[in-house]
């Protein structure tokens, strides 16, 4: 069985955010599904998907501290500013999160650890809405 | 074909171990898909899976003072650090290597390079047990 | 349905290269699959693959500036350097930025956002021509 659905998230502030509930209750087809894996895909280079802590509102924020010091908006640094300092940092910290995450589907749902969730990253100040793929596979 | 497995690794000292072995020992099942993915994903958010040189005992040391080098435990740096000096800085380690790999099936066994192996990056001090799900797929 | 094949890539210099066409021209077979997936895996521990903006070449001039300054040619920081001095900090880049990616297909092709592109990341002088495993699947 194959299921596949693009899924237009509400736009978020600049920062980590949990996002698991927001993609389960655009596919309730998932409850179909006794053995398989779901594949979520986010279709920019300035925002990524992880899986980390859901509980803890200040594990994101120390996730956006983190990763402003990692990667500093200093224009100096880098050739493609053309939009400004949060530009070229938001494609590095897309790459060292990822684009996509996949998640082993048992029993009709995700099957994540008690304290992880998903989150998008949103490194651009003014992001938008963000589009995501999500591809569920299983039998 | 489809087989999904939870399997909890025996529990390892913090740093950098190549679970190959421990995995594949686990799934003998593998052995019928010809061609196929493997998944294989962890349940925590302050551990993570990567794959990377399996000879050299070196690299993981490498690792292991790479990142805390990259993610310094200094409380000061960070809100999220009620668990201890390695609380928040586990976390992010974790996004930043992943928390799932996955490795094409090629005649009943990982396709991986001569020199490739999974790592378990263990960044707790006392991380205990881990627990992982291994989802193969094929025919 | 499932297609496999390995693919030698045309040697590349140090840096990062968007390497989509390379890939899609060896795997006609893509179009037959209306909604799947798309896994693409390299068998090497010091070189990598991300998705990232395939326009500007800046972008990817910025990334070789970002991982060298984050991962410093230092070799009184590792002892894996046998090799030379971008020996372990191409291990470490490798894990940061992983060893393979998936993206959804869709009617017959990858479904991309409009500037995502998939790079190889070849963090060795010298690399030579990298071997990845390319694995379809889908419907």
């Amino acid at each position: 069985m194959w299921f596949q659905k693009e899924i237009r998230l509400v736009p978020k502030s600049r920062g980590y955010h949990i996002i698991t509930q927001e993609i389960l209750k655009e596919i309730p087809e998932i409850s179909k599904i006794s053995t398989g894996l779901a594949h979520i895909f986010i279709q920019h280079t300035s925002a990524a998907l992880t899986i980390n802590e859901n509980a803890d509102p200040s594990v994101r924020h120390d996730f956006e501290s983190h990763f402003n010091r990692a990667v500093p908006e200093d224009t100096s640094l880098y050739e493609h500013t053309l939009e400004g300092t949060d530009d070229m940092t938001s494609h590095i910290k897309s790459s060292l999160l990822g684009s996509s995450v996949t998640i082993p589907i048992t029993d009709g749902s995700f099957n994540l650890g008690t304290w992880q969730g998903v989150y998008l990253c949103e490194h651009r100040n003014h992001g938008g809405s963000r589009k995501i793929v999500v591809t569920l596979q299983g039998e």
